[in-house]
């Protein structure tokens, strides 16, 4: 037979059992979740990321490593399983719920049977101790920042050794926040599922589905990045066992009627129709372009005739080095349109060439920020099956159902009304690649080929090759400011390499260098173009992070050339009163960043005071700062819909598109509801979230930019007052279901909200030379960091992180702290180690650098300044996720320079670069700024070019005015027509 | 596609959970299961049996039964899992392990999911609301006889109320044994996987098992009961969607070269040769024959195919009838031999036919008893897959893993060496059934077909009609004794109806008419028959709850006869002193029936007082009682190999096959472990148990007989022993082993054990006239019932049901008392309600009447006499499974007869049946007794031909008598050569 299989006893939980399993293939993961323990999650699958980790006698093991050839008779495992359950909560498990240790939550039932290991050995760690341990035993986690994770193992230990009570590890609304759940510290709903494992994952939902699942595996050559495809060869393929077929983009093409084409383009650019083959059939243009799809019996068997696919080709250039695509001698990557396909310029004041003449202080800067990868602990796993009604269900980690709903029916060849997109019961995170359908069109094609149900999981490998990372940018800058202080100019040119395909790059914020300081002239420029580099896609902070680095690295550079402490420097140049941004745009909460750094001072001056007497000879510590913003929501286009009901069980239902990747969208569904049910007192059990399918769920837009917070809870609001109207009697009281039911009136309401804010309706941002408001609440946080560089090595450590923000009223303080502690652990990573590069290396989280619990501080704080309700929202509360992606990583670059002299243009600070600038100056030598990066242009041409733009432009805006000011008359009608 | 799939939410052990399922056929029990929830059982897969009880919505419901289509969004459902685990235990689940609530355990987490439904709504049942909330919810035990549950949630209510520590549910052996595990009332091993559900059956190993797993389904035509195939037709099913193939007798032998034929038959007997067609090819035997068998990719796939399989055939009269096989014109239903193949005679001292002339008081009696179907809660599930070693595994629920193994081979066409036999992680009960190997050829021979993993699930209605029963028995007979009641003489001849095939038929008790009175005087023969029943099999007590029925009823009418009460008769005639049982047997503890006698008097007394005072109009009491004799062991032919290891983990190893089907296998292995290391205190953690299975277990014999007990237990303690001597320092320590290793010392002890015993030796049975001994250590208990009887149904209640018995030193309480009361209750069911007859109706555990919780006495009690420990065994013990099948059904039927004067000769007593007698009885009438049965012959030519034989028998004798002699002179070599 195919497989050998064996017998064995094993005392899992406590309790002897039986398994038969692959003797040669299965790990002890692969058993434990065959058993049905899945709570064990597969992240990795590597034995890299630790969600897999048990208790194997006694000590903390990766499950999906740990080979069961190796494994004895009654050997001992504990999984999350056995540690607890819902109905028998252990105090880590309680802990982790109470403390927010946790988000998406496929890493944490690991986390917690590793804390399970450590507090068996040592029942009172310090928390360097347990960052520790979780370093030593590769718990990895992406989500929370670790430091919701150490106070709860803090607090459970505790408990567990009697020094505090079982009672301090549950919640009470009551005492803790006066029974009100709004801007309290309520734990998520989809805690109790992640604590204890029961929440299925894509993963595990593709091993409990019913008989007959097919599964397919992608055909994803890696032997070159750039080539013309001159044939494929399935026919070895097809004979492999247990093959149903090989599917190549000519059977989607001729056997599905679908185009095989992404169908997406922007007219605003150069890019003019749908330009990607979903099925590779004409090039490659990246190392993880994929040329077919493999369905067989067994994931086994779909992998191993995935192998047997070959492909002849013909090598071309591969343009992956830094803007080597924009070379006159570049080959073009694309087809109909030119490397360089967006341009932008910001026009604003006078053109600082002048003022740069005359400025006393003045700096130059070029610098770069690398392709991020998202690292999600889980990778990408779907699911596609006819449902109910007779429609194909793509149950995936979308979040964008509607959005990736609108483009899947040409791509497969279905109409629109047959198709479903649907989220798995939870996900394993994603920061912005799952706003793609790529996936979901492939696992989409398999089914209709072998009409039936499919399961399409990649590797970890194969996902992280596959899909996109942030894209990179190269940044050529000068910038002046007057004998004072105050910023005058400001020169810019940046090249954003957004790698092999063109979708998400139109619209990133690569026009805001400069936020949020006033900086009245200024010309800037920048162009996104095609590289056989991985392809780009949303990513938390969407151009933000890039942007927000070089202007606080310039902010830096500048305050040292006049002598001005850099967090003075920033103080003076922040907006004030009646000043507008670099987009020429009003903040409505302007002065909150003057709050923020007032609150953020102290600490500031003691750490800088006392740093500099830490340092030993080879450790050099250094204190950096930053000051970040983001603008949550897409402005008053933005609208989203969510439906609120009242069942026969007395229970309300919700229904929309707030995706739930971990960041909070079951917590903010409820606490909204509760809020808006405020003084009926319905109790969270009486409040059911059904959420992201687009058979019942209303479209509440993308769940990204941050603006799903203000977005889908003023929809959840609107539609629970209705239906809180309809239910109220005259008495005040509610009407029960039955009662409305008798009485005829509707129990289901559907509503739909819109930011209608005069400033964004008015003045919403121009496309042309990037002038107006998107969002006139940003949210603003001021950061400090404290580093020590090693210089023997020139390893960084982040001892200290703090962050004072202005995020409006936080609705729950958990969901927002862990946005904030995981962003800014996001931004250690951006800042020293992680990166892809289109090589096998980066298949791995280690190998792109994922940060751990060894380099997170203890001292780590994040400061919510609620004087400023966000105007316009039910509750005053905004988003606030991208807020903590927004410039964080800087303060740790300038810490860096701080501790060492060692200024870094290139991003990730990898260890190797200090050194090597330690190297630099030890010769006396300065630490050598990049060559100016060619862009493919000169910029003074480029700069008459877009003048021109921008004076057309300005004729177009008086007509707006005129617009607007009709508006202003004759109300919402209007607004209508207008926008 | 092929199924609709539903998304859906639900509340799930605390916890929201998404799942998938297949829309229009999944059942509840489908879900919960595929997401791992196996706890929730399968048993009848058809909503009668209860083990797959769940709470749902607050309402215990069977999930089995329960369509998914009415399930709603975020249901409220609890099930075991969720209730407690092996690290958190509730309540509940400690009772019922602290008072064996439990035994094959498959249907004990239904019981724990139902109890803990009740306890939410009546915190304090009394024990009659307990058994009638069981009866209520479908909850069935087949093994346990519920007494032990019912305590067990009566104690578990106490602690939930508060009324007692939840430290009176744990067993603490220093307070209840002062540190002796033995005799104690230590809770099985296995226990904690059953009462948590984690433990797995048949059916949750094959929903665990790697992909790749095919799924076969038998074609049982159930169209005739007797029939001449003409043909098989595959050819529609072989169309049919995921199959691979379809097997039929043809198969096996073309393809796979096995004979297809169960390898038994019995030179004793007139069957000289194999005569059983596993895949019938010629002829139709009985209702459940098995044509072919389908292999697929899903069990639904493998059993729609099944349907598609037809068979031609030519319809032969159908024998199903009593006796109507021995009619001279019955068709002969084997070839090759005679409808009654096997003929035993017993001749004991003068032809009482010249004594009944004489005698003061003589009856006839004519009785018949049922096939009795064994209703084990759990069907026949195998599975069958390539081992580590390359060897075909056979994953069954054997309880004879090598006497099967033996046979396998040549059926299915492999040589033995690479065939293993083993049994599941856990095995939900059998009572004899699974003795038979048929099935396991069959998942054998698809595997083989295939070439891959093979799964058998036989439905419970396939396996009703598939599994043998209990043979059925007609008897005349006549008995007579003096004016003083001695009984002096007796005459029978017996028929039993072995069904359609006729293994196992010769080696039955049916010689044992008369046990265990002294009857000096006895002609009696016993035929065993072919007919179109189902055939019957291996089911406890083996022949003597026949005879036994029929010996009680004789003694109740004599000494009605006489006017003597039937306890003081039964006490007269007892063996005494020398006295030979009715086959010349010599009993070591014959003075032990006196004891029990003795200590049930005063009960007996006491309720025959008062008993009829609580009669009303229409329900009527009585009390019945029986003598039940049983011979654990085989004689000493009979032997039994254990091995015993100590590995570098410091735990002890024990291998052998003492088949756990619920009756022990687990806590006697650990008993006799601990019992033999008692001296070195070694900790039950120390011991694992790793047995039944033919790769490493050492060949213990067949688990039935109730020879486990002694002979395995014989074993392990010899082996452990060994393993001890080796062990064993200067100083009375034991060494590690390392200590072993580093000094070369063996690790492994494997050793035989063989009864011993004089009589035995020198007087094993007689094949011929049925006179000697096989054990001369049988065991006893006597049995005192009260009834009641609705004289307006019919219907009969047990209210009391109290037993004392010898079975020598109790090893483990909780493991005897569980053998106790569910051998008593299955003799309520055998006396009462239950029934196999070849037909539809019959594939329930409804349609075959199983006993209910509603008709278990709350009175009801079992006492051991521990007086007279049993010589020869290690610790005194006896085997006593079946001591409690064997003839406690007569005390029920002696007490309907003491309630309302109706006999019931034909048993079961259905209502309809007493209800009849009662309406002869208001008519003034007697009830009448059968005809005579025609068994085929005159009785008085047979006891001539019979007298030859036997004369040869007692030349033959004298032969042995001088070849014993022999054995005392020269020891064990010449025992050797005799034996």
């Amino acid at each position: 037979m195919e497989h050998r299989l064996k017998k064995q006893w094993l005392n899992i939980n406590g309790a002897d059992r039986m398994v038969v399993y692959d003797y040669e293939n299965d790990s002890l993961a692969d058993v434990l979740r065959r058993i049905g323990l899945t709570g064990t999650k597969i992240g990795c699958g590597i034995g890299v990321c630790g969600a897999c980790s048990v208790v194997y006698n006694g000590e903390v093991v990766r499950s999906c490593t740990k080979k069961m050839k190796k494994v004895e008779d009654f050997d001992q495992i504990v999984t999350i399983e056995g540690i607890g359950s819902a109905m028998h909560l252990h105090p880590l498990q309680k802990a982790f719920l109470k403390y927010g240790g946790l988000q998406c939550g496929i890493c944490i039932p690991g986390f917690i049977v590793s804390s399970y290991g450590l507090l068996a050995e040592n029942p009172s760690p310090t928390r360097e101790e347990v960052r520790m341990w979780f370093h030593d035993h590769k718990n990895y986690c992406r989500c929370t920042g670790y430091k919701q994770i150490v106070d709860a193992v803090m607090a459970a230990a505790a408990v567990m050794r009697g020094d505090a009570d079982e009672s301090t590890l549950e919640f009470d609304v009551e005492k803790e926040n006066a029974g009100r759940y709004y801007n309290s510290r309520m734990p998520r709903p989809s805690g109790l599922g992640k604590v204890t494992g029961t929440l299925d994952y894509g993963e595990d939902a593709s091993l409990k589905m019913p008989p007959g699942l097919l599964h397919a595996a992608i055909v994803q050559p890696r032997v070159t990045r750039h080539a013309n495809i001159l044939a494929i060869h399935t026919e070895e393929a097809e004979k492999m066992p247990g093959v149903v077929k090989v599917i190549t983009g000519d059977t989607v093409r001729n056997e599905l009627g679908g185009s095989n084409m992404i169908d997406q383009y922007s007219p605003s650019s150069a890019v003019k129709a749908p330009s990607r083959e979903i099925l590779c059939t004409k090039k490659i243009k990246r190392y993880g372009d994929v040329i077919a799809l493999v369905v067989a019996d067994t994931r086994e068997h779909a992998r191993e005739a995935a192998k047997k696919v070959t492909m002849e080709y013909e090598q071309l250039p591969e343009l992956t080095a830094k803007a080597a695509a924009l070379h006159p001698d570049a080959p073009q990557v694309q087809t109909g349109y030119p490397n360089a396909y967006v341009e932008r310029g910001t026009i604003r004041g006078e053109d600082p060439e002048d003022i740069f003449a005359e400025a006393p202080y003045k700096i130059e800067g070029r610098f770069h920020v690398q392709h991020q990868p998202h690292l999600s602990i889980e990778g990408d796993i779907l699911l596609a099956y006819e449902d109910e009604d007779g429609n194909l269900a793509i149950q995936c980690k979308s979040q964008s159902i509607y959005g990736n709903h609108a483009l899947l029916g040409k791509t497969i060849g279905l109409p629109d009304e047959k198709i479903r997109v649907l989220q798995h019961g939870a996900v394993g995170a994603s920061f912005g690649w799952s706003c793609d359908y790529t996936d979901q069109a492939m696992v989409a094609m398999c089914a209709r080929a072998v009409d039936a149900p499919v399961s399409l999981v990649m590797s970890w490998e194969e996902h992280s090759h596959y899909a996109g990372k942030r894209t990179a940018a190269t940044i050529n800058a000068e910038m002046s400011c007057d004998a004072e202080g105050h910023i005058n100019g400001l020169r810019y040119d940046i090249a954003g390499d957004h790698g092999s395909y063109v979708e998400f790059s139109d619209n990133m914020n690569y026009n805001r260098v400069g936020t949020p300081y006033y900086i009245p002239n200024i010309r800037g420029v920048f162009h996104m173009y095609s590289s056989n580099n991985n392809h780009c896609t949303a990513w938390r902070g969407f151009g933000m992070p890039q942007v927000n680095t070089f202007t606080e690295q310039m902010m830096d550079m500048l305050a040292e050339k006049m002598g001005m402490d850099p967090f003075d420097f920033r103080y003076k140049n922040i907006m004030r009163g009646e000043q507008t941004s670099v987009n020429g745009a009003i903040y409505y909460n302007a002065h909150m960043m003057e709050k923020i750094m007032d609150a953020a001072k102290p600490y500031y001056e003691e750490l800088k005071a006392t740093v500099k007497g830490l340092d030993t000879d080879t450790v050099k510590h250094g204190v950096g700062i930053s000051l970040a913003t983001f603008f949550p929501t897409m402005g008053t286009w933005d609208k989203a819909s969510a439906s609120v009901e009242i069942r026969k069980d007395g229970c309300f239902y919700v229904h929309n598109t707030y995706h739930e990747m971990g960041q909070g969208g079951d917590i903010c569904n409820m606490i909204t509801m509760l809020e808006t049910f405020k003084e009926y007192n319905i109790p969270p059990e009486r409040i059911h979230i059904d959420i992201n399918d687009s058979k019942n769920s209303p479209d509440s837009g993308i769940s990204a930019q941050s603006r799903s917070f203000v977005m889908n809870c003023g929809a959840i609001n609107e539609a629970a007052k209705l239906l809180i109207d309809a239910m109220k009697k005259e008495d005040g009281t509610l009407r029960t279901y039955e009662e409305m039911v008798a009485e005829g009136i509707d129990t289901f309401y559907e509503a739909t909200y819109q930011i209608k804010d005069p400033v964004t309706t008015k003045f919403a941002m121009d496309g042309t030379c990037c002038q107006g408001s998107q969002d006139p609440t940003p949210g603003f946080a001021f950061n400090v960091a404290h580093v020590a560089v090693d210089t023997t090595t020139g390893e960084t450590k982040v001892l200290g992180y703090r962050s004072w923000a202005d995020c409006g009223v936080i609705g729950n303080y958990l969901g927002a702290e862990g946005q904030a502690y995981g962003g800014i652990v996001q931004n250690i990573g951006y800042a020293l180690t992680e990166d892809y590069l289109e090589d096998k290396k980066y298949g791995t989280i280690v190998g792109c650098g994922l940060t751990g619990a060894a380099n997170v501080p203890d001292d780590f704080e994040v400061h919510f300044l609620e004087d400023y309700p966000r105007p316009g929202t039910p509750f005053g509360s905004n988003g606030l996720s991208e807020i903590f992606f927004a410039g964080q990583n800087y303060a740790i670059l300038g810490g860096i320079y701080n501790a060492t002299g060692v200024r870094i243009y290139e991003q990730p600070a990898l260890a190797s670069k200090v050194k090597e600038g330690l190297a630099h100056l030890a010769k006396g030598e300065e630490v050598p700024m990049p060559a100016p990066y060619y862009h493919g242009f000169e910029f003074d041409e480029k700069m008459e070019e877009l003048q021109e733009k921008h004076e057309a432009y300005e004729a177009a805006m008086r007509e707006k005015m005129a617009a607007a000011a009709k508006v202003e008359e004759n109300g919402d009608a209007a607004l209508k027509e207008y926008s």
